[in-house]
């Protein structure tokens, strides 16, 4: 598919410099050749921009004067470059049906609309709404809920209860409502605690590839509307995640914590349970979330490495710490020397 | 199913307050209501437990006398509740057989009583014993023993001549038996060292999803009876897991490392290689273990994140920690007064 | 099978020490007996090697005459063994032909000698070369092409327009280029960018359960020739990872960054984005880096556990690390004495 300039800037409201006829067939890097538009959201690319061979470029309006070809200038360049590439690669249609060798339950009701996939399973009682995609080897699980335009690329395990809302896509190995990790200990063994709680997610979410969240115990556990997960997230058993929030990959949050609206967690970061972070929290990647949060900000605890020999010299240190302020304290004694340190940060 | 409390006390052994015939038919939370059983195990809940209007409640003996509804007293209120629960939600019986489109070798072993659900495949010389539930996406590799009333839940993947111990239950997702990362150095390239060890899992054993546990290099990874793994645990190969050990989500076990008994492994937890852990450690959540633990207690490395600012200036000094010393020395030499700090934390 | 020493030690090229008719038919440790076969590497083991009743060892020139048992000598007894037990335990040989439980696409190009095993799907245009394996449960997607001899395992999606060099194996679990993390912001919400890049895994790749590699963005994901990733890793869009390179289990790495040749990434670790780590750089595990890394060495952030209170008493002291600072400056003034750290530490 190609499209004009001109299309372009009139579909998304944007200022047009340049011939509106240039036409443009696919989304690229600004390495990129004919045919091809790219974008630039950041002054810091300012010579990449200027020697770029692109059809058309998307840019801030800071960049404008910068282009050497003709341009979309837009007060959100990512944005809009993310709405073109929408429309120039869509998603391949998938046809309406339930493929042969799909297996699903008479019980299930399957809107004509949507496709089930080779070799997926459809069971009982499960209600799967119109244009969406079961993606094969997909599981929809027992009295499982899938709303409109749910997407379901390949090998995704919806257990039983599970409710999807419109447009949500799951990518392949997301298990959603396995069981919680519920255990009651007596006399040193454990005995299972059955977890009788579901799975809600909101419409407009994506979740990445073999991320797993856990069913409620009792209640559910939720993931409000336009959630961002990235690849192997664990979200455990009533966790809470507000609308909007992102989530970078191997992150882990314990059971029973909010999560409020707007956060951004980076790469790696674990959340213990029981905890509420309020909205508009960013974590920096390798988090430890050890506490509730109630002030929104930006929180970090990450140690950038060292060469190894300089770092063990730090560690080492670190765990003798107490010595310098024993050595301090001794110091100030012998020079009559009062501690200068506030009360509030407690030395001894 | 509604139960009446009356029946429930004697089955368990818990004192009952209040009329016998109470009905209950699914628990819930303190905020439940009418026909819900809940459980409170702490006196931290006391001013709840008073306002919950519950049908009834499982309570410790100290709570005995606040719960404003019928109520079942013991000792062990998580552990009754679970029993109560497993009664009132029982699991979905599969039907015994082997569905048309699984894929089972003629020279499989399948207990009639087995379930073989959809699309799941059991391989060459697979033994599947009595009432196992092999789930829809399941694979049962060649040679691979299933004994009694194992459950894989769904999309479980079993490789070849894994052997899992009786009532033992795999989430979705969850990988057993894969090579273990077995390679050979040469000349700046890699060698793949074949992984000819098995995995065995014990009894009464739960592996939460997308887990993987590796096979044996030589000899065999085992977990032992009563363990819980979580969800996206990664265990290498020849690691041996003691029985009733309990380890959270995220954490991963580095190749042939002993860990002991009724151990608790906190979430997000790296354990190195060839390492021995007693029984009875307990490690807090994000735990780094990179040497061996011979005396059983709680072990810790989490650092809570701070916000951002103020962590910067922190790890900004820490990294510089060795001039702090420097200056206290300087500052000893000085003022002519001796290092007081121990010989054994060993300042220079 | 059964192999003579006097073969091992021609084919491998290795000096013998014994009878040359002496029968192996299987690898194991030294604690194995009858017809085993197992290496030493390390004079750490020389007392294990004296006490061996094993048929015969692989052993280092340095332990050559501490064998009491035939020996091949060798200088590299760890790949020696790696081919010896490639030879002793064969890969079982999957037939030629499609599974009639498989749905393969019409346009699917697959080699006659191929296998597609039970219930998987091959989508339409993919290409499937000689010897290749696609075991049970797996996709290969639309137009993704597999080279001669790869093997994915079992359950291992392949997501459309992947490329998968010669001899690859990818394990249960895999998944190869589903959606990278890309989403725009806009009026507190987030917008899809679309990931039109692909995957591209060179030669002799092997690939851990459960790990995940996403498309690019816009450009190619690279994985090159005879790089070894463990278990449940996360690759990134983008990312490209360097010949022969080596990551260990639960490793992340955000998108963009480059990696070198032969590197050795210890398991844990995060690898922020857009990083450029140079060739034969080491991590020890639990790494976090944060920064680009110019210079082959080693490098290093872990903090090993401590018993939790003498663990909490240094968090708290490292918390107000800036006090100790502060006392010192106090000290300093005090007796007249001159900062002794180098301006370059940068105390303020």
């Amino acid at each position: 598919m190609a499209l004009s300039l001109g299309e372009l800037a009139e579909r998304f409201g944007c200022e047009l410099k340049g011939d509106p006829k240039t036409l443009v067939h696919a989304v690229g890097t600004l390495a990129g050749g004919e045919g091809v538009i790219g974008f630039v959201a950041s002054t810091a690319y300012r010579d990449e921009l200027r020697a770029t061979r692109l059809a058309a470029v998307i840019v801030d309006p800071r960049l404008a004067g910068d282009a050497p070809v003709p341009a979309l200038v837009s007060r959100n360049p990512h944005a809009t470059f993310a709405r073109v590439a929408a429309l120039l690669h869509p998603v391949t249609v998938a046809s309406p049906g339930v493929h042969p060798s799909a297996v699903v339950d008479p019980s299930a009701l399957v809107d004509p609309s949507a496709h089930v996939g080779p070799l997926a399973v459809v069971e009982a009682g499960a209600q799967i709404g119109p244009r969406v995609v079961v993606g094969p080897h997909s599981l929809v699980g027992r009295d499982a809920r899938l709303a409109e335009d749910v997407r379901l690329v390949a090998r995704v395990t919806v257990c039983d209860r599970s409710v999807i809302g419109a447009r949500t896509i799951l990518h392949p190995g997301v298990v959603v409502g396995s069981d919680g990790f519920g255990n009651a200990r007596e006399g040193g063994a454990w005995i299972k605690v059955p977890q009788v709680g579901a799975v809600r997610i909101g419409a407009d979410v994506e979740v990445g590839a073999n991320t797993t969240i856990d069913r409620g115990a009792l209640d559910d556990t939720v993931i409000e509307d336009g959630v961002r997960l990235d690849n192997q997230i664990q979200v455990a058993h009533n966790v809470r995640i507000g609308a909007h929030t992102a989530i970078a990959a191997c992150t882990g949050i314990a059971g029973s914590t909010r999560i409020g609206q707007r956060c951004m967690i980076g790469g790696g970061t674990g959340i213990g349970g029981q905890l509420s972070i309020c909205d508009d929290v960013v974590v920096t990647g390798f988090g430890m979330i050890t506490k509730s949060i109630d002030k929104p900000g930006m929180y970090s605890n990450v140690i950038p490495a060292e060469e190894v020999r300089q770092w063990r010299r730090i560690v080492g240190r670190l765990k003798r710490i107490e010595s310098l302020a024993t050595r301090i304290s001794a110091l100030e004694a012998a020079a009559g020397v009062a501690d200068t340190s506030t009360q509030e940060e407690g030395n001894d």
